[in-house]
């Protein structure tokens, strides 16, 4: 019989909640997933979760004594010492939630909480992209641009929770695009898989040129894998496409190693499956706009882990900040 | 007899060495300088310092046994941990040297040595605009544009000591000055004193508009004060310099906050003096680029301690990394 404790992760997502055991080392034992009910203000998802674990350790003959720990990744803005969650839309919650104690209640072991884009970095430093590193930044190219900044081998959450938000670095200081949060010109209005589709369309409309993408916007279905793969088929315009996110994605990540010079800067989500078509435009643009040291010993490198570093980092919370 | 020790605070310059003999609590109790003698490679300014701490403490009537430890702040990038100096060459020492050992030979007490930028930032925090702060990022405009970045009450150095290179961000991607880094567009290109002035001058030759400015011009002593004090006098060409100033520094500001959101951003050196026509013009372009939590929690202020940041935050690493 084996006595060593397991660690609880899970990932709350607005359509799943991701749940793992994971060893005190870091290597998920089992995983697992539940639809997320936001239904009635998404009253019954801790509660889902609580049952969830419960039913998975009688599957396992095991029982809440197996568990040390507990971490959770929430898609919102959190205060990680109080416990609290502030708004989390996605899951139909409202206003602020004691989401530590609520989790605690179910689970039965200490909770620690975080939110999900630091959560997914911080299981990409313990077992991803980021081994080994203590100091890095993540960024997620998803719908949105995303990021956690990991510094001494911990997430940097600033004066009011917003270290981090590499999305709303302004990146077109006049005239750029419109972004969610108010300003213009947003990286994520660029670098996200949004953004992409649309810097492809006003290419498209602004001129005549022969695209193997025209056909996707007539058909309503230009998507950001279309336009990569029509890149690496050689289409000009899509070409152009790519040269303009890199251009933007580069600067970015050159001025952010400026600043922290990490060992490296792991860029995951959806818009990353793109793979070296685009990380190779990225370095050039890097390598142009940063500081010569900076460019000798800062890493680009693709997430590892995939959807499984929210349950991995939420379990690195849990064995770390308890 | 107060039996309460020391600290020792030094902070080597190119032209002088500033000490300090400072409370634990951090208040400055007796403060000189000494000039710095770059001959001869710089050889004897090791051994000049450790004379000039014992004469002033005879002078004081006390001993090296009033020392509790000390701290140096080297105008170069250093290795912490190993207490390694790489280069200073504005004190004439070439490669590598151990500064750690050979200040702690001179003064018989624990040694703890840092970047001097860092230092100022450290003194920033402890002393100074950062009081009770413990995210903060220091800004320094002077010759060139320096910076420290401070998380969680301590200094950020990166993978090669390469974090907080704050005047190497870059500002202006395509067709900027060229930077003595070897890039161009450098934010030291623009809001150094030297940036100031060629920002002006490239205004002045590409017009033929009237201003107080060209004076100076024309008898080739065009400064940043000139052109601050021309500007509060509402020369146009002089607001027009100190609001392109004001617009890289309020981006590289705000893309710095949204990675950070410190609790404050402290600016200083010589073009600080400016005053409040540069902090109001700064923060206005601060708040149309940064992300909106950012605009509300991390403030803009000016550094209060001048040349005295240097051996606070000397002193500071001798009670604290020793």
């Amino acid at each position: 019989m084996n006595n060593e404790k397991w660690l609880l992760g899970i990932d709350i997502g607005g359509t799943s909640v991701k749940l793992a055991f994971v060893t005190e080392a870091g290597d998920i034992l089992h995983k697992w997933e539940i639809p997320t009910n936001t239904e009635n203000q998404g009253k019954t998802i801790i509660s889902d979760i609580g049952a969830a674990v419960s039913e998975k350790l009688t599957e396992l003959n095991e029982t809440k004594e197996k568990l040390k720990a507990a971490g959770v990744g929430a898609p919102g803005p959190v205060n990680t010492e109080e416990g609290l969650l502030f708004e989390a839309v996605n899951l139909g919650w409202q206003g602020t939630i004691h989401l530590r104690d609520l989790v605690q209640e179910q689970v039965g072991v200490p909770v620690a909480i975080e939110n999900d884009a630091n959560v997914a970095a911080l299981g990409e430093m313990w077992k991803g992209a980021g081994l080994g590193a203590k100091d890095l930044i993540c960024i997620t190219l998803g719908t949105g641009v995303g990021g956690g900044v990991i510094v001494n081998g911990d997430i940097v959450h600033g004066a009011k929770g917003a270290a981090g938000e590499i999305g709303h670095i302004t990146s077109v200081p006049n005239g750029g695009y419109q972004c969610n949060c108010g300003k213009t010109g947003c990286l994520e209005t660029l670098a996200s898989a949004t953004g992409i589709v649309r810097t492809a369309k006003d290419k498209l409309e602004g001129s005549a040129v022969d695209s193997t993408l025209r056909q996707y916007l007539q058909n309503n279905d230009l998507t950001a894998k279309a336009i990569f793969d029509a890149a690496k088929a050689g289409d000009q315009l899509a070409l152009e496409t790519v040269d303009s996110l890199a251009d933007h994605l580069g600067l970015a990540i050159a001025n952010i190693g400026s600043l922290f010079n990490p060992e490296r800067v792991v860029i995951g989500g959806g818009v990353s499956k793109a793979g070296n078509i685009l990380l190779e435009k990225i370095e050039e643009y890097f390598v142009k706009y940063t500081f010569k040291p900076v460019a000798q010993s800062t890493k680009l490198v693709f997430a590892q882990l995939g959807n499984d570093a929210g349950i991995v980092g939420a379990a690195w919370l849990a064995a770390n900040k308890n």
